[in-house]
């Protein structure tokens, strides 16, 4: 058995596919971001403009945040020192829960180390507890959500992307009496379109599933206090259990859910993945729910960051580059080949200061390889138009057809 | 199908069986922890001290850490704003990773957001690429483990706790040719007993298999250089990988695995619970940094330690308290029953401002509940004095016996 061959071997498939991953080793300027560091390995640390970050409302360096993290840092320390139940359970976590459960009108709200954790724990322990459950998955959900419920070890059907039809059929052809639990986002992060929320609900009252919606990219962004889609299109109070992160436009790091107290209580007392695990450091949370806090009452920066994603896709597709249709803060243009992807994003950073980083597999299905950017309200519009102008260039270089 | 009544019921056999948990909320006072203070529902807000905080060293308070993560703040900002891969890269990570290969002798490291989800990415992922994996597993091995080596998919076998002969009884009994993996912890950290890690390696040469040694509750706390006890024992060479948290002993939050360079590379390319998530903040890592940094140079903190943990198994003892023979830090005090736990908890919380967390099912098996104290560098002879007579007269109350 040589160990070393076979993990050699795994490496070389991604080389040979063209995917595999260099990290861009960077640093931001707080204050300025988008502007930021780039390191040595990639052309010297030199100054670069940042447009792949969700950190879309540029909270992370909001002075409220900055100000409440210092703050902990001097009132509590470092870290909390253990998990929620021993010893790691601060006023500020149960503050910040709290603060999120009314963000969703929900009656109570859990805090997690990740997006990635709440969706892994809270969809794995769920399906557990609930003996025959099947679980309904948008094919597009991300791969946290595919974990929870793989990791569920319950039936599993796959509906075809945003597809309610398909929904329907594939639940009426089961179990009237089964537990049923239909999973799904609300935006899309990679293409930027939204899901029917309202008429998922509906199904799920015809079939009497309950309901799981991954609001990560949302949160912050929509709704008139940021509480995502679901209180943009008024329907929170349909969903069983709404998502969310603090790590993207909330600006910090961690994930929630909010639901009511019953299921709450449940997930708190049989979730591996939220009791085996050192709570969330106080100065994150404290981050957070200054972020929270400010985006209820502020709708500054959600408007002059969508403003900032129209006017980038304007110049885009009056320049004639391929960007796909995303009803969203999401700006994605169509590659099509990893190769190419990665091409296209190294001469950007090496070249012209401007990170976008390549969309691949896994990330995305092969053949849709894509640049994602993610305009906020610092990108202004003379930063715009260098970028336009920069990809128009570098498309003509590498004989990328632009449209008609 | 009443969803709210099953989990209704969940809900109810916790109560039942006395081990619902109830999160003591609490913030410390920086500076001066273990002193901290209690909130509303405990008794009203009032000083307490703390007895079970993994903040071994209390280095979440140390002022090197503070200003890294002051410094990291007003740097880069709150948050990374992406995962490693997509915008979330930033140079304190490759700082901090390249640190902590360094630590255990290791080509390269890799960052994790926590413990649990480095032990759960790492152990699914690498079983997953070697086809017909069997893992070899301590029976005491954390939940974070377990639920990677149970989400890889792959055979599993349960050897007896720190038992040589079992573990090799079971190696001997499977395919020569099969890939093999054996997992294990080296300080466990609810018992205080450690691992005989040169003798496992020894099996693992012997049959061809893997080695993952879990040094959570080991790592800034053993060895001349906070290595571990893989360190102190001189076997760091000998293992193929080496997991730690930066939650613990370094006071911060996150997780790590150090191994050889394919390996780290392997992971970083496949596993879903490192790629896709918002990498660790800036602030966390830029504090993580200097505490790693100054635990390599400075024993201090450790030998402090070391010698409250013995003073209070000493005082304890002398009391006629049932101390568990722990070898290490740890210093657990059996009671064997949850409610009398909880109860022994609540009473040195409410009336003696005492906080030590009781420790009951899952997070140890039924019928062992205990206590488990972790006296730090600051907790001084009076009050440890203060902490033993105060036990003395709970066990009275509750008509505990005390040993002869
Ligand atoms: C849809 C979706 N859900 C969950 C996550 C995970 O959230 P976090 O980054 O907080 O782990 C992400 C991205 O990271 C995501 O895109
Ligand atoms: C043995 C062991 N491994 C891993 C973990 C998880 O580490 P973290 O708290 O960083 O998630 C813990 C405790 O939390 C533990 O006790």
């Amino acid at each position: 058995m040589d160990y070393d061959q076979i993990f050699s071997k795994a490496i070389e498939r991604l080389h040979e596919e063209g995917r595999y991953r260099v990290f861009i080793d960077i640093m931001r300027n707080r204050g300025q971001f988008p502007n930021a560091r780039c390191f040595a390995g990639h052309n010297g640390p030199k100054p670069i403009t940042v447009w792949c970050s969700n950190d879309y409302l540029a909270m992370g360096q909001h002075p409220k945040v900055v100000e409440a993290m210092e703050g902990a840092l001097h009132d509590v320390g470092a870290g909390s020192g253990g998990t929620r139940n021993i010893g790691g359970n601060t006023h500020l976590h149960v503050e910040l829960e709290s603060e999120l459960a009314s963000l969703h009108g929900k009656e109570q709200a859990l805090l997690f180390t990740s997006g990635y954790v709440s969706n892994e724990a809270t969809l794995s322990t769920l399906a557990k507890l609930l003996p025959g459950c099947i679980v309904y998955s948008d094919e597009l959900n991300h791969a946290s959500m595919i974990a929870g419920i793989r990791n569920s070890g319950c039936e599993k059907r796959v509906w075809r992307h945003n597809d309610l039809a398909h929904l329907e059929e594939l639940l009426a052809a089961d179990d009237p009496a089964a537990p049923k639990l239909i999973a799904f986002e609300s935006v899309y992060s990679m293409d930027g379109d939204v899901a029917p929320i309202a008429e998922i609900c509906d199904l799920a009252d015809r079939y009497n599933a309950l309901t799981y919606l991954d609001e990560v990219h949302a949160v912050g962004m929509y709704g008139a206090h940021g509480g995502g889609i679901s209180e943009r299109d008024d329907v929170a109070s349909r969903l069983t259990i709404i998502e969310g992160t603090l790590g993207k436009a909330f600006g910090v790091m961690g994930g929630y859910i909010a639901a009511s107290k019953t299921l709450i209580d449940v997930i708190r007392s049989y979730a591996p993945g939220f009791i085996f695990t050192t709570s969330l450091s106080p100065v994150l949370v404290a981050g957070a729910l200054a972020s929270v806090r400010h985006l209820k009452e502020s709708a500054e920066e959600r408007d002059a960051q969508q403003a900032a994603a129209s006017r980038l896709k304007e110049l885009m597709l009056e320049a004639g580059l391929p960007v796909m249709p995303s009803v969203t803060h999401i700006v994605p243009l169509q590659v099509g080949d990893p190769v190419k992807a990665k091409r296209i994003s190294d001469v950007l950073l090496m070249e012209y200061g401007m990170y976008v980083q390549p969309i691949n597999y896994p990330t995305v299905p092969r053949g849709t390889e894509r640049l994602r950017f993610t305009p906020g309200p610092h990108h202004d519009e003379a930063m715009m138009k260098d970028l336009v102008k920069a990809l128009v260039e570098v498309w003509d270089r590498l004989e990328l057809r632009l449209a008609a």
